[in-house]
């Protein structure tokens, strides 16, 4: 049974991206994105699920920090989650009662036309992920509700009173699967980079860019991200399409390798979508 | 008096933002960054300050949104302000009996190594703000802290207990002050803009990357943000040294413009650093 570590607690999205990866693994639910990163590193877990990126908040810094920073794990998949918030309460409370409403504060923000309209007098209350907003709700008497989702309610016995509360329909999460090695080439595949430059000077970055469209490379993102020194160097990271067995991906990695003072490829996986 | 609108509540980053911008503007605390926007956009307030960046975290994507997608105001300056946490209670708690520790899960993160050497049992618990966590802690018997402002300390009557708990000395995060109209040049300007592309095809970017290059112009920054109708369809953002209204800026302008199929300019301001 593979061991697979996520950022906990169940029934957080985490969860959900884990069990959409394996639903019959063995899910070790760890408390961030580094420790997963450390139990797959240590051989506690096989793989780790990490979130990367959301449509709506965008890239998710501290794994991008880990994917640069701290771990030569290798990107083994991508999965894509789909956002859909749900109002939990108590069982027997009733929608008219609730006074306060809890989340995490990422989801109060993106079910906030929601908020706005069924329950404009109703408190939002942040809480450290969403299963414990629906801890803190069931500790109140009746008055209370919480932001999550539905597995976070039926793990923990509360009631849905809404459903799909979320202001964007389509709105997603990008999870990257952690593990050792790299999987063969499937055709269809992404591969994930960050690269600096020895010198912040015009052109360097065009340079790179160029070595991607002459080959005929799709850059499906690019981001510059402040290193930690000081703000205003920045490592840039792309992903492209391809994989890095491919003749034309190496070939390229190979012209810009001189390019950069530093190049790491964080792997080269199967395209979700 | 300048009328200055800001991310509050009073004692939070934002308006130490506001007070660093101008220290005896009649502030005006909002609860959103959109509603900071609209305060500046519907005559309420002169200038808006809104964070764009920070050093650990990255771009605070609620303001790109708005920057891309809400309004036409332009950018008038650019500040930079340190991130200090401290550790307050109510006056005359003593350290070894704080049990809960209450902040934002950012400024949580930002400690967390402090947290974990100084007070490894202690419960953390989220808030809204750092503000918030203060008011929160203040309410409960000597037990609780809070990692805020020393300003939200004094604003609320609390006490400092720890200084600079923050784990990376030099953090920092860079706002923007929105208004009307666009500053003239000061010779050591940044000018920040967006584009998208009608069709995702290798070297769309680098055409771009390669007129900047050309004209010797050094790009500060790239980011690529998801357009919020399909995940994988982007909106680019670069900040680039120059103003303009300088002739080798409007010539880039103008020679990249044809090749986006949207071009927007978010204003050219003066370099805090």
């Amino acid at each position: 049974m593979t061991r697979v570590a996520y950022l906990g607690p169940p029934g957080t999205f985490g969860e959900l991206a884990a069990l959409q990866y394996d639903s019959s693994a063995d899910l070790m639910p760890f408390p961030s994105h580094a420790a997963v990163a450390a139990a797959v590193e240590s051989g506690m877990a096989d793989v780790g699920i990490v979130a990367i990126e959301n449509l709506i908040n965008g890239s998710v810094q501290e794994t991008l920090d880990i994917l640069i920073h701290e771990t030569d794990l290798k990107i083994q998949a991508e999965l894509v989650v789909p956002v859909r918030h749900n109002l939990v309460a108590k069982p027997g409370t009733r929608p008219a009662d609730v006074r306060v409403i809890y989340s995490h504060p990422q989801a109060l923000g993106q079910c906030r036309k929601f908020l706005e309209r069924c329950f404009p007098r109703a408190q939002a209350e942040a809480a450290l992920s969403t299963t414990e907003a629906v801890e803190l709700a069931l500790k109140r008497e009746g008055d209370a509700a919480a932001i999550a989702t539905e597995r976070a309610a039926e793990l923990l016995g509360a009631e849905v009173l809404a459903r799909d509360i979320q202001d964007s329909e389509n709105n997603v999460t990008r999870f990257l699967v952690l593990g050792r090695g790299t999987p063969p080439p499937t055709g269809r595949d992404r591969t994930s980079i960050a690269f600096t430059f020895a010198e912040d000077r015009p052109g360097a970055l065009a340079s790179v860019m160029n070595a991607f469209a002459e080959a005929n490379i799709n850059c499906n993102k690019i981001e510059s991200r402040p290193t930690k020194a000081t703000f205003g160097d920045y490592v840039f990271l792309i992903d492209f399409e391809g994989h890095q067995d491919d003749p034309a991906v190496k070939a390229v990695l190979d012209r810009i390798r001189p390019l950069c003072a530093e190049l790491k490829v964080f792997g080269s996986y199967p395209r979700a979508i």
